[in-house]
């Protein structure tokens, strides 16, 4: 069996930012030689989310209204953990949209569906974050 | 180690159906012939998610409203997605229903608890879209 | 390839609480000799979750009332499913807060990011249930 790691650093301008990292997994995979096996790509923080959807800009400013709707950022009081913190709210989004995909490789290569993007979600940024790729496989 | 692939393809009468996928993943799992290891099966489209509960109507009705809820179908003009499209509340009902799910395999077969069983959910059908299932183990 | 099983059973006092359960699968790698692999652990009942997250009482509470808006347990009435049942709120949250998680194990320990703590998530208690941690790897 081999395995292969690595982590993927992000610094985002906003505080809230999607970005597409499926090159990024795809390289990792080659880097890998794996030809079948598994990837998992989650994020190593808990106000951020690693999911699978699609790379068009009309749906993200939807998730962006959709997230506010179910987990709005402010005021900052109405969250106990924001204590010493602001980013109750970025826990709460992250949770809706999950931690991490498992993604099957398959003759080398990620087996994505046709419309099928790995983002990296970020509800809490500005800071140096990071998402970990773990691969196993033959 | 050994590794199977194969894809469960469907075509739903209704927009939004759940169909359980529980039968033709125990039948992968036995043609992989894995006794010991994981299997993943995720949707390969962004309108449509693989999760597990249980296989009761009242609770699939619950779920039908309980998504119409928290995403709206209607009116489509809602979602900024929708400009040649309309199923932007079907990407947000698969957010929440998650795309995949990973499966222990045990002694040959699903190690799932009593009741659990796996979904399909389909949340823009009517036409031919399909599930990935990969299994690794030995 | 190296496998591993073991069941964690909890029975909680209330009808919901969030347990920290990272020590109990540190304990299961370290059993496992898994030095570079995958675990999965997730929740064997349709009513419960495992998830990563913080472990910050303030945010506990948020997750609480924040669950309860997005689906509230009472009146009992309101869901379908409980006919002979009271826990469709349950199915629901679980939903949520999804059924599983997947960790990378690397170096013969969970690869976990700073902050992230892995939780059993109960949301209709007061009787035996179980989780499953599945280590497979070398």
């Amino acid at each position: 069996m081999k395995h292969f790691r690595k982590e993927l650093w992000f610094e985002t301008r906003l505080r809230r930012e999607l970005i597409n990292i499926t090159p990024e997994l795809d390289r990792c995979v080659s880097e890998s030689g794996v030809q079948n096996g598994l990837a998992l790509c989650n994020a190593m923080h808990i106000t951020a989310s690693v999911f699978i959807n699609d790379d068009e800009s009309g749906l993200h400013q939807d998730f962006e209204e959709w997230l506010e709707q179910l987990a709005p950022e402010k005021p900052h009081s109405r969250y106990r953990h924001n204590t010493y913190e602001d980013n109750g709210d970025a826990h709460l989004k992250r949770t809706i949209m999950g931690r991490e995909v498992v993604v099957a490789i398959t003759d080398g290569r990620l087996d994505l569906g046709p419309w099928e993007q790995v983002f990296y979600g970020e509800f809490d940024g500005k800071r140096r974050k990071r998402v970990l790729v773990k691969i196993i496989g033959e």
